[in-house]
């Protein structure tokens, strides 16, 4: 599967780089789409870097399969820039797996996509998504509602990767 | 004026540096309230670094006069902890001045303080605050509302240092 990770500055570490592991391990392939090919990024705890493959402008959301939205301070970065959040927003009209930790959701909020929808996030994001009303919001380690997939927090992870690999597995390729 | 800056890491460098700066120069009382006290914080473009003097535990809102929000990443790490929370929300339940910058209004939502309210903020943190409601969001510089003073992000500064000074001026201090 051609899997788009949507990444910005201040990423959490570890929320970004063991699903990113997990997802190529398994054989998908994993591009990272940000605002600015080329750009070097940082992870908010500095144990990690990634560089950006494709600016949002470069690609299309119809070249990829599904999407995977880490966490920590890129979220916020990303939903600022319209191109990014139209983005995203495809993903949920074509109902393609898409995979969201932490604060991952608050791209969700942008593009509306919650709606309607069972998931978890970070505790500050599931206060907003509380208080924005229309989505099932719940405190759990992972949730998977139809194509979407979301977890809270770092210790989430085995969980997220564990039920974002098997969603991937059931989900034709390149079909759409 | 006894005024209690609350910041975390991550805060944004100018919109913590300058109206700290501006509010002392004003001859104001500012104290860094944060998690931990003695904590060493940094700004999210690493020019500017702080030091929590109190942290939430060892002050009472009682003891101050007036309320101040830097922007950036702070904001969202202070209200994923509730004592942060209720630190905030007795400002607004004692109608105390609040001067809130660019993600500052992320804690009122926690606190629910943003109903009823007309206010500004960050672009990203504006768009939340219109999906939940109740609020009447204006994207302008700088908007004074009673009490409540708010921008959106750093090229508000001038006009929220002005304004926020003015409310200060206008307010008995130590009398509630």
């Amino acid at each position: 599967m051609k899997v788009a990770c949507v990444l910005a500055n201040g990423f959490e570490d570890s929320e970004f780089k063991q699903p990113y592991d997990a997802l190529r391990e398994a054989g998908h392939d994993v591009t990272i789409v940000g605002l600015q090919a080329g750009q070097e990024l940082k992870g908010d705890k500095g144990r990690e870097t990634a560089t950006v493959e494709k600016a949002f402008t470069d690609v299309t959301p119809q070249q990829f399969d599904a999407l995977f939205i880490p966490g920590g301070f890129s979220p916020d970065r990303l939903r600022a820039n319209p191109v990014a959040v139209d983005f995203v927003k495809a993903f949920f009209e074509k109902d393609k797996p898409v995979m969201a930790i932490c604060h991952g959701p608050q791209i969700l909020i942008a593009a509306g996509a919650q709606k309607g929808r069972r998931l978890t996030a970070w505790k500050t994001i599931q206060a907003d998504l509380k208080a924005i009303g229309g989505a099932d919001v719940v405190d759990q380690e992972v949730v998977v509602d139809r194509n979407l997939v979301t977890s809270r927090q770092p210790g989430d992870i085995p969980a997220f990767i564990r039920e974002g690999l098997k969603l991937l597995e059931k989900e034709p390729a390149a079909t759409r």
